[in-house]
């Protein structure tokens, strides 16, 4: 039937129409009554429409801002605005450094800026008046539209209904507040709106607050509970914050945390490269399980399968046998781990390095020292705006650094010898506990005064069946306890938390043979995963060393963050592989 | 039986003492024999043995070089040399540079330089002579072990028995060659020999030649053969080749080939950067496929299953909603495509990219041709040495490149007009086959004199769902025909290949759905690997638009190699997932 769908002034005419196609047969009583019925209520509709067409009409004819505000169309290949107006946008934090002083302005002017932000929140104060607190990266101003002679109440009440998190383009005049600004980041300037455009509309209920992603989550074993400054908000869970990622991310500090995060990758790359190495990209799919199969993703590859490789490791070792002296690796690591721990992730960034050296793998760890010492230095004055708005959240104390050369170099057995004197009871040949890693770290703090130390020569027999054993173990070597002693590997520290894994890898392909029947946990030389690796060593290579970073862990201590999710954009643990 | 292991000296009492232990009854007659064989045959191995020892210690007493030569001790943690002798290595190409001047060089004089080294090959001339040929990196020289009075004739022996690859430290003064050396880089210079010990002895057979793997590979298509000038020497193939990659890679052109693949990741971010973007990390394992289920690697993950990234797309443009405004990622890429060609791998390195714009998608496009053009000049001028390296074996032209700002950017009908032109039949919505691109690469260097363009506004039916349509697409939107028309994406070409894909991508979440229903493969906005991602649009994304560019294809472009495998250190293919 078209009773409903034809347009309500022609609907006699339409109604006769439907009777004469009906033919021979007059319409019912009851179908007459209810033309009649349909017949009213669309004059009635037309009327009201009539009436809302009038008012919409007499209110954009008196409407003198009815040009300066409005929704964009969603194009993006032709501009917004007519050409005459295509002005340079500009960046918040550049004015109010510009514009720094503001003893020069007056009640009337202020330059005109045009700028593309975000409406964190827009607020009517009755129909003249409307406040928004645009934000465009860290920065957030305040900005007024107000009803005036070249300014409609039609455009202010426009202004006041845009939902939190859109989009939009803004012209305006940059004033001097009668008094500075608390709630905003730029407290000494205001914006008076003299055209607001929508770019792109949020939908009026979010998932979650940005408001909410900036509040600090509680540490491990702390409940979460919402805290008495903050008016007692609900609580928003680690866990719906993830879920909405997209949301949790928009929260300043988060923006600081994977600048941050870029900025180690970049330090990393920059002060290798000043030495000599290259970038190198291994393989993530692997023909057979490498370093024992117990944490390794099986992927499905054409008729058979492939692995997931779990560090680089074997990789760098077969590029210095390759002639390729030093190299470094900036990639994903994947460890099929079934720990729900706040400090693992299935996948996670690895910062890896490998190179030869002429006598002695200190060498290696000098450099490895000097690395850690000058991304610290260029966190700390390149991301210092960046390191301090995280750590206004997350608090934690400052890393106490040795100079240069000077960063304490403890054998293993001194690192234990401390730690029994400290009423530790472990063996000499034990592998030190997180618990254990805590205590030494604070004792070196109180003994050396730096944070960051080095524990060198570990005992082979926890340490990966390619450490090379320390020249002393090789001499004493006994068949009957083939992994006694100690190896020429070592671990770095910061506050107590080991940051980075390394060693001596043996170049020799018989030794390295016999070591992988001898180790702890024997692998086969001649399996498929390792023949080509130990081949590599056949061909004559120089003797190496290197180490490895996890680069979510470095940025989780250097920010005091209470778990390693919240240093990775999209977190992935066992239980989680969205979004 | 204890027979055989027992030394020799010890054996009659340790026969003895069997029989003892054997108690009451004696020794057969054939036990009795054999004891007697082995007392002769041991004594005829002590008196071989001690033969050896006296001519060993008479060689040794009368050794004037002992000291000065031999095999190093494995270990890496003590110097292989006094302390006193400790003395800095050198680079050869430093040298090199250092001593070009050779007039003041005097038959006898030469400063002394130490270096580790490989041995290309060492070939003994009689007793008294031995040449060697050491490379370091991609420098070679040649070098002289001479008999003389300060140097014996043994280890002029050892010298010419050392294996090809084998690593060396060397003490040798530099001195200016009879004349130029015509086989080794080095031309100016020789190095005559005092001291010189192995650090890791290569084995004698190798399973391929350094040498080989300097040799180009044939084209597609063509057939690998011996070359005339090569002296006929057997093929190496390819395969033989990736299978030995480490042995392969030491060839120098291979070195020059990761050296610019690594510099054109550092072009890249370094271009970037100064522009204001930031590196970012987007996850490998993902808990659904998210661009179509057909090329997509499968994971079993714990319980459930995750699939392989085939490119960072979705996660670059959730950063963008994130309030990220401008990312790029250098990462790798999975692609279960069963393709065996020269241009197919199955993980690769991607770099992307991805922005926020202000009115029109060209402001990414510009951006983009400005980064191709300037990764284009750094390798041309700070990569020349090895361009020119690799490009003496894979001839190529040299790219015609335009200035700056002038790099033509053809709407994509324009190069349809083009193509129909020169007599290709295609109609206006077809999408460009390998050929027709390589053709039309030829007509625009013709037309505009540049080997590098921008086809801009290609079909809307042949781009991905989340491709922004154009303006006009838009505006003349047909329900019954929704993916006629143009869309704001575009494609870069170098010599008529593909270097870069891009486009606007759809920012609004309604818009989006709808696309994904009507493209021509549709998706559903409601599954699993999708959902997160059209949500993330609901919550106020500007427009963006951006980029991908894969690394080997560029690597490989640029350099003229004839496989895409040569550009990728360990290269992943249907068939290969080893070493």
């Amino acid at each position: 039937m078209a009773e409903n769908t034809a347009p309500p002034a022609e609907l006699p005419e339409r109604t006769k129409e439907i009777s004469a196609e009906d033919g021979e047969k007059g319409p019912s009583k009851s179908a007459l009554k209810k033309a009649a019925k349909d017949k009213e209520k669309a004059e009635k509709a037309a009327k009201r429409q009539a009436a809302e067409d009038a008012q919409k009409q007499a209110s954009e004819a008196n409407d003198i801002s009815k040009e300066a505000y409005g929704d964009l169309p969603m194009l993006g290949s032709q501009p917004y605005l007519p050409p005459k107006e295509k002005v340079p946008r500009v960046r918040l934090d550049e004015i109010a450094e510009e514009y720094k002083d503001t003893s020069s302005m007056t009640e009337k002017g202020g330059p005109e800026i045009v700028f593309r932000g975000v409406v964190e929140n827009a607020r009517a104060q009755g129909a003249k008046l409307t406040f928004i607190t645009f934000r465009q990266d860290a920065d957030t101003i305040q900005a007024v539209v107000a009803e005036s002679e070249t300014l409609s109440r039609q455009m202010v009440k426009f202004a006041g209904k845009i939902p939190n998190e859109s989009v939009v383009l803004v012209h305006a005049l940059v004033k001097k507040p009668l008094e500075p600004v608390k709630s905003t980041t730029v407290q000494h300037l205001e914006l008076h709106v003299k055209k607001l455009f929508v770019v792109a509309k949020a939908d009026q209920q979010l998932p979650m607050q940005v408001a909410d992603a900036e509040r600090p989550i509680p540490g491990e074993g702390e409940e979460e509970k919402p805290t008495e400054e903050e008016g007692g908000r609900p609580i928003v869970t680690l866990n719906t914050r993830l879920n909405n990622r997209v949301i949790d991310l928009r929260g300043k500090h988060n923006h600081a945390i994977f600048t941050i995060k870029d900025g180690v990758i970049n330090l990393f790359q920059e002060f290798l490269r000043a030495r000599g190495f290259i970038g190198v990209n291994s393989p993530c799919l692997l023909g057979a399980p490498s370093e024992g199969g117990a944490s390794v993703f099986e992927v499905k590859y054409f008729n058979t399968k492939a692995f997931l490789a779990q560090s680089p490791q074997l990789y760098k070792q077969m590029l210095i046998a390759a002639r390729f002296e030093k190299v470094m690796e900036v990639g994903p690591i994947f460890r099929s781990e079934n720990s729900n721990t706040a400090r693992h992730l299935t996948e996670f960034t690895g910062l890896d390095m490998e190179m030869a050296f002429e006598e002695d793998y200190h060498e290696v760890v000098s450099l490895l020292e000097e690395l850690i010492l000058s991304i610290c230095e260029g966190l700390r004055t390149r991301y210092k705006k960046e390191t301090d708005l995280v750590r206004s959240i997350y608090h934690v104390e400052e890393f106490k650094l040795p100079e240069a050369g000077k960063v304490p170099r403890l054998p293993f057995s001194e690192g234990i010898a401390m730690l029994r004197e400290d009423g530790v009871e472990i063996g000499d040949f034990d592998d030190l506990s997180t618990p254990d890693e805590k205590r030494l770290g604070a004792l070196v703090l109180k003994k050396y005064g730096t944070d960051f130390y080095v524990l060198d020569q570990y005992p082979l027999n926890i340490r990966p069946f390619y450490t090379m054993p320390s020249a002393e173990t090789q001499a004493k070597y006994d068949p009957n306890n083939p992994n006694a002693g100690l190896s020429n590997s070592y671990d770095f520290f910061m506050r107590g938390q080991e940051i980075m894994s390394g060693a001596q890898r043996i170049h020799d392909a018989t030794f390295l043979e016999k070591r992988m029947k001898e180790c702890v946990t024997p692998v086969d030389p001649q399996s498929d995963g390792l023949r080509d690796y130990v081949n590599a060593f056949r061909y004559g290579c120089p003797p190496h060393a290197g180490g490895g970073i996890g680069l979510e862990r470095i940025v989780m201590l250097w920010l005091g963050l209470p778990n390693v999710r919240l240093a990775s954009l999209f977190p992935r643990d066992p239980g989680r592989l969205v979004p």
